[in-house]
């Protein structure tokens, strides 16, 4: 596909690792909804002619280009005399501008320094975006007949400028331009046995555009269409096979989706986690207003806080170890008794690296579940793949029988 | 400067939001201590034209190409098609990377599909890069004598292939090709002070090379030079004017350096979390080995698991309200005596979105600590900027706290 924005993200910081490019993310995140067809993403040094040559290339088939960074009161920043040069044209000192920059300087009480002249220089044929958070102002050019907008690369200003100004002066160039996508999120089920399950479901309708990504809670389906009713058509399809394994859709967060679920209830949860540490407590408080359905609960590391805070016999320890689905259920059923919850959530298990055994190795977590109406049930998950993930996919697994109100075999 | 690797990562999937570029942020990782020079990154849409203007045109200046992704066994997968186009080389079968990957499907006992004849295509004149996880073989050649490297885009087989071959492969060319660095990492500080500080130390040693960055626990501090004695002599004024607020360099995580300090000690910790939710708790557990030292915790999300879990006596939270130096510092104390913990942590705050009061704003949270030979101390941070920071740079505080044994204020 040709046209399409592109993105030029200035910056020797962006290259050896000391900062990490999150603008190019945001941005497609935020225009995904409005459609916007990014064409190309490049990272460039802090080089003039690297500037003004990508600026010039990408003129000759980009719908718009947006720069981002290089715009600061250094040396170093030469994203505007790369605008320059690949406009042909000369900066020149625009003393409003100097004088917007001076003023806010004084309303900082902060002195001015001799090298914040260079942020008023422009070509004169490029307008001014305003700044509402920081000094650099932005600018807004043509090259060859293509728009060039230039942003600082601080992230906070960029979005700012972003938001008030290039987003409405793009929209008529950009807005519908990319393939329409759909987002479809799963949870509980493992990408291959998804995607078998997805490929039946769709196996009488022809060429389609489909990928899969993994995501903090499970596995997103992402679908695209040029035609839209059609694209309407293989989502309601999947929607209705895949039924309850589709958490929601774009950017809907399982823990988001659990709690409105227990809000509608009026019902209220407590943790129990062992292995987990309180990374379960720190994704369901992650959402505003949970304080309401959460009550709280205990991280119970080691074997003596599961018996004096949560009432997990010592008999039942030691007859069956820490990470057993007696030891999770007795662990739901204890923080519930504590804290008055309608539902108790445990998780038990190896996280690793050390620690496993033949019979429990590195990746056994059991997830205990009890609830109104309920008796405490337990599960026994084997997962791979390194601590963070052992601890992740848990997380995943108990909020999603949260849920379902009830615990399922990961399939 | 001149020369370096160009990364040059293929894929739609990579513009359009259902994938993030993973890929180079973990090279630019990987050969950061091996002195790298990366000099560009772009993201490519699967188009054979655009791969192979890019790797012409870069050619031309790099020392090195690497280009991921799109070597798939799908007509959208075009890497290979490019290089040839790039080489002015054809296609040809190779029979023995065919027989390779026919081999692959015959052990997983899946039936092998058509279009991975695909995979078996190279220019003659590019080598066979074996791939130790999937089917997809990489290749080596070179143009306009610039070597270029074709990896899949799936991250682990990218990871794999690297690490066994590309690594050894580019190490003559690229290492030490970049400016030497070094990453100081402080936290407890605030940019803006942090930058004076670190000016003032380094005020009489000329022209500097510095950079800041907000990491998940505080302020990195990013330092290059091309004399390495020269960046020693820097690093070393750093380190001892700005003492310990520096916690390490490099890699060093907070939690890890805590639980460091307390294994050295041998002494345990447990946590009583409000407004963080089971954060901190994550935090400390996150770190392999973490079970011998942190014994667990109490999550009080409400009032009434602060008195019945942390006996937090009623009187003391109706005269001064959850958030309160006074309430912070019975729940470090409750929580210490409930589970013979050597060190009690406690955060209570508003962390908003809602919440807030004239007294009481969103952003104001109090730390608790108790410890050793130390009654129990608290301390009022007042924050801004969203939920998820609060909640962050509360645990941030917390976990200082445990590295000094005190609660010190936020510069």
């Amino acid at each position: 596909m040709s046209g399409g924005l592109v993105l030029l993200m200035v910056g020797d910081e962006l290259l050896d690792g000391r900062t990490r490019d999150t603008n190019s993310e945001w941005i497609i995140d935020r225009t995904r909804e409005a459609g916007w067809h990014i064409a190309q993403i490049e990272v460039i040094a802090d080089d003039v002619d690297l500037i003004a040559s990508a600026i010039s290339r990408h003129s000759e088939r980009a719908t718009a280009i947006l720069v981002s960074g290089g715009l600061g009161p250094t040396c170093d920043d030469l994203t505007r005399d790369g605008l320059a040069l690949a406009m042909g044209a000369e900066l020149e000192f625009d003393t409003q501008v100097f004088a917007h920059i001076e003023a806010l300087f004084v309303a900082r009480g902060r002195p001015m320094s001799g090298s914040n002249r260079r942020q008023a220089m422009r070509p004169s044929a490029a307008r001014v975006i305003d700044n509402p958070v920081g000094t650099a102002p932005g600018l807004l050019a043509e090259v060859a007949a293509t728009p060039v907008a230039l942003l600082p690369g601080v992230p906070t200003e960029l979005k700012a400028m972003f938001e008030a100004t290039l987003m409405g002066q793009f929209a008529p160039l950009l807005d519908g331009s990319a393939v329409p996508m759909r987002r479809l999120r799963t949870t509980g089920i493992a990408e291959s046995t998804l995607a078998d399950m997805v490929e039946d479901a769709l196996s009488g309708d022809g060429q389609l555009d489909l990928a899969y990504c993994v995501s903090t809670w499970g596995v997103d389906i992402l679908l695209r269409d040029p035609d839209p009713a059609r694209l309407q058509h293989l989502a309601a399809v999947l929607h209705s096979s895949l039924d309850d394994l589709v958490f929601g859709e774009r950017d809907s967060s399982l823990p988001g989706v659990v709690l409105e679920h227990l809000r509608a209830l009026g019902q209220t949860v407590a943790m129990a986690e062992s292995c987990t540490g309180g990374l379960l407590g720190a994704a369901l408080t992650s959402v505003p207003g949970s304080s309401e359905i959460v009550l709280g609960g205990v991280i119970a590391y080691s074997n003596a806080l599961k018996e004096s805070l949560l009432d997990v016999p010592a008999g039942l320890l030691e007859a069956h170890g820490a990470v057993s689905e007696e030891i999770a259920r007795a662990m739901a059923r204890g923080v519930c008794a504590r804290t008055g919850a309608d539902w108790g959530i445990s998780t038990t298990g190896v996280a690793g690296p050390g620690g496993g055994t033949k019979e429990k190795p590195v990746g056994m977590v059991c997830v205990g579940l009890c609830g109104p109406g309920l008796d405490a049930t337990a599960r026994t998950l084997r997962l791979s793949s390194g601590r963070d993930s052992v601890r992740r996919w848990s997380v995943a697994t108990a909020l999603d029988a949260l849920r379902r109100g009830r615990l399922t075999w990961l399939r």
